[in-house]
């Protein structure tokens, strides 16, 4: 996987035909359209409604962005799952179309796990994998799965699986959390990833890696402007631009949002569409949404040409 | 699926061999064992470790366990998962192998997620299975999944799909909200039944339809006993002999001390395992448990000669 400091992410969000079936062909032009805004394909986070996917249909998905172009080093495909059988299988699909680093999040149907039984979890993934080309990133957001990964875990996988477990996306929304990864485990060989861009500026100042962002779906360019130009003047005034979109975009239910925020800017009303247990936004909430992304001129720039292309 | 009042259903524990693989054999004679005292076969339960098998490893079971001779009336399999594609695939299995009565947990990624989708998701799955024998039973377990049912889902879900919506497994733990249930629900044709055997004599005497327990893996007889006596005189006798095992199991971790149990009274030191990010009860505490059994006289009657039949 190519990644460099500032390196920005985005858990792409996933087209649904009307048949909510995922829609690959949409799936890879909003791939390049990111792509080419200088930002890396987390495909298959929570943002992309990974989980409401079976493996196979993740498995097409994989093929179908190798064999329309995008170069496999741009992606971090999300392959953890609950059945330690479909992490395996995903996390060798992703090896096997070029990928090496992939984001993997713990078991997350149980709770109140112990760090025992996660160490044994990804432990059985990598070694069942069994090659050496594996680059684990560790996703730890509880606020989702309720499942965290402590700094004690981290430090056993790292100790066990040295030159495999490659960082972590931190998705906890505490700042003082990533602080604390950083300080014990950054820089080096281990990258650390802010879960939201509201980090990034903090991230890449204490010696993390960037960020895995939900807004980079909608505002890639701004985000990974930030993320190559951190040292620049003007970081601090681009960190505040990125917050008010991202402001903006968390008054509503994110997702949604963002998948309402692509239709109207793509010209394409289909990638309204969420699967359950996610409801699309509604008309009046989606007018509400453009008015106030209009109000700040935001736009998605190049998104028609490239639905269209 | 027969199903009378007093039913006792168990979450079927799993065996699982030394490569951590499912136990085919073991689990149909734990079914056989299971069977003999009375109790129904809810396969594929939390307590099942389910969410850590694959839905192939699912199928392949499902058939093992027709193809061993277990009556499919009496299986009640787990068929809810995150991606409605692997719900639908697994519930499709279920009707083929000739169930008719399925429990369906909700899907459990996202949290806080509302009833227009989680009606959906439940649409969804209902629709695409497309089959009048299909009986779902819902699975509210807020402990684990997270993702609570609320009795206007259920309400609304009813209504839309008569004479499919059977009943609910109540998995919460607080008899306040499963005597809602049964109130609002109960008696006719929905099912209520409680998630332990702790409310096995409530549920009956409030109108609800028996249990579907954990511990029912382990004291299968008991629990059946008094779900066939409920009305007889010694009931709250029966109930208080009930809840001293399921006092003395929760003292444990439920599924390791389970299989623990279970590995001591059948002579097959292989029921211990469990998936991660589950572990196994260590030495010490298995020699806890079994003391502390064995100070009550608790047996697994016929266990042994079962697991070697």
């Amino acid at each position: 996987m190519s990644q460099t400091r500032g390196d920005v992410w985005s858990p792409v969000i996933m087209p649904f035909g009307a048949d909510l079936a995922p829609d690959a062909r949409g799936f890879v032009s909003h791939c390049r359209w990111l792509a080419s805004h200088g930002v890396g394909l987390a495909v298959f986070g929570t943002n992309s409604e990974a989980n409401s996917m079976t493996v196979a249909e993740k498995q097409g998905l994989l093929a179908a962005l190798v064999e329309g172009g995008i170069d496999p080093a741009r992606l971090m495909p999300g392959t953890g799952h609950c059945a330690i059988g479909d992490s395996v299988t995903l996390t060798r699909e992703a090896l096997a179309v070029g990928c090496d680093g992939v984001l993997m999040l713990p078991p997350f149907y149980y709770k109140g796990v112990s760090d025992e039984g996660l160490f044994r979890y990804y432990s059985e993934v990598i070694e069942r994998v069994g090659d050496s080309r594996l680059q684990v990133y560790l996703y730890h957001i509880p606020p989702v799965a309720q499942v965290p990964l402590s700094l004690e875990l981290i430090e056993r996988l790292r100790n066990a699986f040295p030159g495999t477990i490659a960082g972590i996306k931190d998705s906890g929304g505490d700042w003082s959390h990533t602080q604390a990864l950083i300080e014990r485990f950054g820089g080096g060989d281990f990258a650390v990833y802010a879960g939201s861009e509201r980090f990034l500026l903090d991230t890449l100042r204490a010696g993390g890696a960037g960020c895995i962002s939900a807004t980079a779906n909608v505002n890639p360019g701004a985000i990974a402007g930030l993320g190559a130009n951190w040292q620049a003047e003007d970081a601090d005034t681009r960190q505040r631009s990125l917050n008010t979109v991202r402001d903006l975009f968390e008054r509503f239910p994110l997702i949604p949002a963002m998948k309402a925020a692509t239709a109207h800017f793509s010209g394409a009303p289909g990638w309204r569409r969420v699967r359950p247990p996610l409801v699309e936004l509604d008309e009046e909430r989606t007018g509400e949404l453009v008015s106030a992304l209009e109000e700040i001129g935001f736009r998605m720039e190049g998104l028609e040409e490239a639905s269209h292309g």
